[in-house]
C-alpha cells in the first residue's frame, strides 16, 4: 500500500514500473508549457524508482527506449498523439503539451506492452474537445444536502472549514488521476449555487484560483457554476434581467476579475429556471438571452458558458396527465436553436428525467443542430446506488453515446460536442465510497476520449493500472462482478423503464413514493396496468419528439424495445414482451434473478480475500452486504406491489407477500 | 389587545371583569402556603382594574359579593372546593390551597353568573389527581426533530441558546393558563433525551429549579424525562443493569441532588427499550425491574416515576404478517401486573399504536388492576394536522375516556389513575400555532378534571373566557368550526380506522407511505380489499387482548363497528358497512364530503372579520387556506388510490384520477 492517507486508485507507483525501468528521452523544452514540466517531473520519479533513466534533449546522446517528442507539425490535432515502435525505441509523438502529457499516460496504460516490438502504430485524439467533471460542491455543509450534494464518499475534497483547504496536495492528487484518464475540465460547486459558494465568482476568487493553481500542471482548466441572480445578490443591482445593461456590464466586469485571476479559466456552469434557481424567465426573457449575457461577458477571454437544459415544472399536479416532465427541454429550448451565441453550450442530460438507470435518449440532443451541446451524465450513482452497489456506468454511457438518433450511423457523440459528467468524489480513502465505483470515474474520461472503447477493455485497463502484478483470479472476480452489473441493478428496480420508484434521498425501493408527488414522475399503476402513456396517438405526444425511425418504432406496441416499453406505453401486466413472458412475469423473474446475482458477486469476492489490499477487501465485502440487502428488500417490495395489483400469480413460484 | 408579546389565551384581562368590579374577601393567611399569596394578587390585581375591592381576614368588615375560604373541614377532596350562594353572597369553600386556586378560577370562568342569586350549589374535585402535560422540548436544537419534537408552534417556551430562557415571565404566563385549565404536572424536557438533556438531571439541575418556582405558585409540580442509561452517560459507571447496586446506588444519589434542589419535584418520565432509547432489556431484566430502580430512588422523597408502556419493535419486517405492533405493549407488559412498586405509574397511549385519529382504546388499559396506570394522549396535532388543520381533540378525548372496556359502567377514566398528555405549546405569539388549538390545550386541562364534561360546553367556556364581551356570531361561528371537526378530519384522512396513511413528518396523505417500513405500520390493500386482520380465527389475535363483550365484537365483522372495521378485519373494497354503504363507495363519499367541509369552514370563518383581534383573524384564515388545500389532497390521493385498486366507480361521478 501507498503511504498516502488516500488510495492510488489507477496510478499505483508500481504501474509506472515498465517505463520506470527503461530510458526515456523526452524532446520538449519546459517553456514550450507548463505539462511538459509534468511530464519530466513523472518520468524523473518513475526512473529514480526502478532504476531507469530520464535524458533531455540536450543530455547524453542515448539510445532511449521510450521518445516522448513534442511534433506540433506531425499533423495531429489537439491534444492528440501518435505511438509507433521501431528498432528498439517507442516513440511518442504529440501534437502539443496536453498531448504530451497523455501520450505519456498512454504508454504507462500499455505497461510492458509498450515496449513489444509487436506494437502496432497508432494515432490518438480526443472525439471530445471539453470532457469535463462538475463537482456538485457547496464550500459549507449545507443543511439537506450535506457538503456534496448527491455525493456518496464523503465530504468535499476542495473545501473544508467554509473556504478551500489549506492543503491542496489531494487536489493535485486527484488532477493527476483526471489527467491519467483523459479529463481536462473541472467545475469546481456544484450547480445549486448557495449563499457562500456564490461569492466564489467575486470576493472569494483567489480560493478559486488556488484550485486552478493545482488542476493547471495537469492540462485541466477550471469552471464555476454561477448564480443567475449574482448581479442583485452579489453586485446590489435591483434587477438581473439579461437584456438589461446594467447586468450585462455587471457580468463583463466579473468576468474580466475573474480572468486577472485566472488567465485560462474554462467558463460557467448554470442551472437557470430549474427546480427553484433564478433564471431569465423572471424578465420575460428566453434562455437564450439569459445564457447570451454571460457568454459575451465571456467571449473576449475566451471563456463558455455551460447552460443546463434540465428546466421543468417541479410543481406539477399529478392529476393532470397531459403534463409530462419529459417534453420539457425539449418544448423549452428547441425553439431557440440558431439564437445561443458560438460560445454557449447547452447542457442536455442524457435522458428526459434525470439520470434514470433506464431512459430513452433525449430528443432535444437530435434537435437542435445550430447549438452547440454537452451530454451531460453522472458519475455518482445517485439513483444508481450511492456508491454502495456495484454498478458500472460505461455500460450505459457506451450505449448512450453510441445510439444512432436516425439509425444512418450517425451517433450521439456526434452531436454532442462535450461530455460533462458530476462526479462521484469526495474525501473518502477510496476516493468513491465504493471502491469499485473508481472505475467509472476512471472510465467516463477514456470513454470521452474514445467513445468506441468498449466497456470490458476499459475494466481491464482499470484492473492492470489498479492491481498491477496481482493474481490473475484478481481480474477474473472483477470482471464477473462488474460487467452486466448495470443490468443487475436494473434488473431488480424499476423495470422495464418506468423509472422514479425510488424511496427518500433515491436510494432504495419507493413504488408509490412519487407517484402522488410535484416532480412530474409518475407511472400510474392501477389493478389493470402500468406505464405512462407518451404516444402520439393517445398519450402525451413525447414519442413525436424523436426522429425517424424512433419516432415510430417508440410510438409503436410492436417496435418499441422491451426495455422501454413502461416508459412509452401504459399496458396491462398481461401484456407479453418482446422476449415471450408477460410484464408481470418479467417483473417477477428479474427481479427474483437480479437479487439472487448480487448474492453470487458477494460470494465471488470472498475469493480474492488475501489477493488485494485488506482494507479494500473488507470495504467491499461490507457494501456487497449492504447491496445483497438492498437487492433483496428491491426484490420483495417490487414483487409484492405487482401480485397486489395484478394478483397474477408467479409462474415459478416464488414468494409473495 | 393586550399589551404582552403573546396572546392572552383564555385569561384575558376582561375575563376577570365581573368579579374585578365587585368586593372579594379571602379568608386564608399567606401561611397556609404560596398559593394563597397568588390568589390574594389576582383579586388584587382584578380589582384594581375593575374597580372593585379585596378585602383581607383582617381587615375591613364588609358585606363581600365573594368569599374565597380554605376550608379544610369542610370535608373536600384534596384540591377539591365547593360553591354556593347566599344572601347576596357566593362562597367558594376550599380543601386546601389548591383548592382555592381552582375555586378562584371557577368563579372567573362563571363569569357574571357567579354573582347570580339563581346559582346552583355544585361541588368540585378532580376525577385525576395527576393532570399532566409532558413537553417534548429539548434544550439544543435537534437536526431533526427541532426544538420541540412533534412541535408545530415554534421553539421551546423553556429553553433558548442552550439553557433555559434567562426571562421565564413567558413561563410564568404558561404555568398560570395551566393553572386556570386544571393541570398540575408539566414534565419540562423531551423523553427521548439526548446528550445535553440528560444533565438536566445532574448538573444541569438548578436550571430545572428554575423553571419549578415559575411554576410552583400555580399548583404545579415539575417532573423530568430521564435517560436509563443516566448512570453510564452522567456516572461513568460500566452498567446501567437495573439489579445492579451501584446502579441503584446511582439513582438514589441522583434523586437527593434532585430533591434538594427542588423539595416538591414530581418525578421521573422514562422511555425505555424503545425506538432506540437505552433500556433494561439489554440486561436481561424486565421492565418493572427497570422503573422500580428508579422508583425506589424517589420513593423517600414522594416522587413517581411515569414509565411509558410505548414498547415494541421498531425493525418489523413487512413481510410478516403475524407480528402486529398492536399486540405489543399489553404482551410486554400485562404479564408484570403486580410487580411494579407503589410509586411507579406504567403510561399508556390511548391506543395500541400511536395517536391515529381512529383507534380502539388500548386493551393493556384494561388488564393490569394491580398497576398505576396512566392515560398518555397527545395534545400536539402529529397525526391530527400539524395545528394546521383545525381538530377538536376533546371530542376524541371524551369518547376514550368514556369508553367502557367491560360495558358495565367503569370507563377508561376509572381505571387510569393519572392522565397525561404532549403539550402542544410553542414560543408562537398565538401559543399553539393555529389560535384555535388553544381550545384543545384548555380542554385537556378540563377534562382531566371532570371527564363526563361535554365538549361542546368546553367549548362555550373557552370562547366566553377567550373572546369576553365578543359580537355573538364570534362563538356561533367558532362552534361551527370545531364542533365536529374530529369527524371532518377522520372523513378526509385515513378511513375507518385503517392508520398511518400518512406521509414524511405525519402530515398529508402518503397512503403507502409505511406500507413497507420497518415500523408495523401496515394496511395490506391490493386489488381486492385493505384491512389488518386482527382476529383470532385468522389473523394476528389482537382481539383477544379485549375483554367480552370487546374481544366479541371486535372479532365479528357483524358487530364489529364500522369506524374500526379496517382496524380489525381485511375486507374486500364491495364490503357492505352497517351504514349501508361500501367500504370503497364510504371512501369515496367521506372523502369528497370532508374536504367539501373544509371549504364551508373557510367561508364561516370570513364572517368575523373584523368582529376579533386582525392578527388572530388573519392566522386562522391563513391556516383554514392551507387545510382547505390540504384536505383536497387528501381527498384527490385517497380516491384515487382506491379507485386505481378497486376499479369500482363512484358511483356520485366524482372525479378519480
Amino acid at each position: 500500500m501507498s503511504a498516502l492517507p488516500w488510495h492510488a486508485a489507477w496510478l499505483p507507483d508500481d504501474a509506472f514500473a515498465p517505463l520506470g525501468r527503461r530510458v526515456t528521452e523526452i524532446r520538449a523544452a519546459e517553456a514550450d508549457g507548463p505539462l511538459v514540466a509534468t511530464v519530466v517531473a513523472e518520468v524523473r520519479a518513475a526512473t529514480a524508482r526502478s532504476g531507469g533513466r530520464l535524458v533531455l534533449p540536450d543530455g547524453d546522446v542515448a539510445s532511449a527506449d521510450l521518445v516522448l517528442a513534442l511534433d506540433p507539425d506531425a499533423g495531429l490535432p489537439a491534444e492528440g498523439y501518435a505511438v509507433e515502435r521501431a528498432a528498439g525505441t517507442t516513440r511518442v509523438s504529440a501534437a502539443d503539451e496536453a498531448g504530451l502529457l497523455y501520450g505519456f499516460f498512454h504508454v504507462v496504460r500499455l505497461g510492458e506492452a509498450a515496449f513489444d516490438d509487436a506494437l502496432a502504430a497508432s494515432r490518438h485524439a480526443p472525439a471530445h474537445a471539453v470532457r469535463m467533471l462538475d463537482h456538485w460542491d457547496n464550500v459549507d455543509v449545507h443543511d439537506v444536502m450535506g457538503q456534496v450534494e448527491r455525493g456518496y464518499a464523503g465530504g468535499s475534497i476542495f473545501y473544508a472549514d467554509g473556504a478551500v483547504r489549506e492543503d491542496l496536495s489531494r487536489v493535485r492528487a486527484y488532477a493527476r488521476l483526471l489527467a491519467a484518464s483523459g479529463v481536462n475540465r473541472v467545475a469546481v460547486n456544484n450547480v445549486n449555487v448557495h449563499r457562500t459558494e456564490a461569492r466564489l465568482l467575486t470576493d472569494r476568487i483567489d480560493d478559486v484560483a488556488r484550485l486552478a493553481e493545482a488542476f493547471r500542471p495537469w492540462g485541466i482548466r477550471v469552471h464555476l457554476a454561477v448564480s443567475f441572480a449574482a448581479p442583485m445578490t452579489l453586485g446590489g443591482l435591483d434587477t438581473c434581467d439579461p437584456l438589461d445593461p446594467a447586468v450585462a456590464d455587471w457580468w463583463a466586469g466579473a468576468a474580466s476579475v475573474v480572468y486577472a485571476a485566472i488567465p485560462d479559466f474554462g467558463g460557467f456552469v448554470v442551472k437557470a429556471d430549474s427546480e427553484g434557481q433564478p433564471g431569465p424567465f423572471a424578465y420575460g426573457r428566453d434562455h437564450a438571452d439569459g445564457a447570451n449575457v454571460l457568454a459575451r461577458a465571456l467571449a473576449p477571454h475566451g471563456g463558455v458558458v455551460h447552460w443546463r437544459a434540465f428546466v421543468y415544472n417541479h410543481h406539477q399536479d399529478w392529476r393532470d396527465r397531459k403534463t409530462d416532465r419529459a417534453r420539457a427541454a425539449y418544448d423549452h429550448f428547441t425553439p431557440l436553436d440558431g439564437k445561443f451565441d458560438e460560445n454557449v453550450v447547452v447542457q442536455v442530460k442524457f435522458g428526459p428525467l434525470d439520470f434514470q438507470v433506464r431512459e430513452p435518449v433525449s430528443p432535444m440532443l437530435t434537435a437542435m443542430p445550430r447549438t452547440h451541446l454537452a451530454l451531460e451524465l453522472q458519475v455518482t450513482q445517485e439513483y444508481t446506488g450511492h456508491q454502495k452497489h456495484v454498478y458500472y456506468l460505461p455500460e450505459q454511457w457506451s450505449e448512450v453515446l453510441g445510439w444512432e438518433p436516425w439509425a444512418d450511423g450517425r451517433t450521439v457523440s456526434d452531436v454532442a460536442r462535450d461530455v460533462v459528467a458530476v462526479s462521484n468524489v469526495g474525501d473518502d480513502r477510496f476516493w468513491t465510497g465504493h471502491p469499485l465505483a473508481q472505475a467509472n470515474l476512471y472510465g467516463f474520461g477514456r470513454l470521452t476520449w474514445d467513445p468506441a472503447l468498449d466497456p470490458a477493455d476499459l475494466l481491464d485497463e482499470w484492473v492492470g493500472l489498479t492491481f498491477p502484478g496481482a493474481d490473475p483470479r484478481v481480474g477474473e472476480v472483477l470482471r464477473d462482478l462488474v460487467l452486466g452489473s448495470r443490468a443487475t441493478y436494473e434488473d431488480y428496480t424499476a423495470p422495464l423503464g418506468v423509472c422514479f420508484m425510488v424511496g427518500p434521498g433515491h436510494y432504495g425501493p419507493g413504488v408509490d413514493y412519487y407517484e402522488y408527488s410535484a416532480w412530474g414522475t409518475y407511472h400510474f399503476a392501477d389493478r389493470d396496468g402500468i406505464g405512462v402513456d407518451r404516444t402520439r396517438a393517445s398519450g402525451t405526444g413525447y414519442t413525436g419528439q424523436y426522429p425517424e425511425p424512433w419516432a415510430s418504432r417508440y410510438e409503436s406496441l410492436d417496435t418499441c424495445p422491451d426495455e422501454l416499453l413502461l416508459f412509452f406505453h401504459h399496458v396491462p401486466y398481461t401484456h407479453v414482451l418482446h422476449s415471450g413472458t408477460t410484464v408481470v412475469q418479467h417483473v417477477y423473474d428479474t427481479h427474483t434473478d437480479g437479487a439472487a446475482r448480487t448474492e453470487e458477486m458477494a460470494r465471488r469476492w470472498s475469493e480474492v480475500d488475501g489477493l488485494v489490499d485488506d482494507a479494500l477487501f473488507a470495504r467491499v465485502r461490507e457494501l456487497l452486504a449492504e447491496q445483497v440487502r438492498s437487492a433483496g428488500e428491491w426484490r420483495d417490495q417490487l414483487r409484492t406491489y405487482f401480485w397486489r395489483h395484478s394478483g397474477v400469480p408467479d409462474e415459478r413460484g416464488g414468494p409473495l407477500y
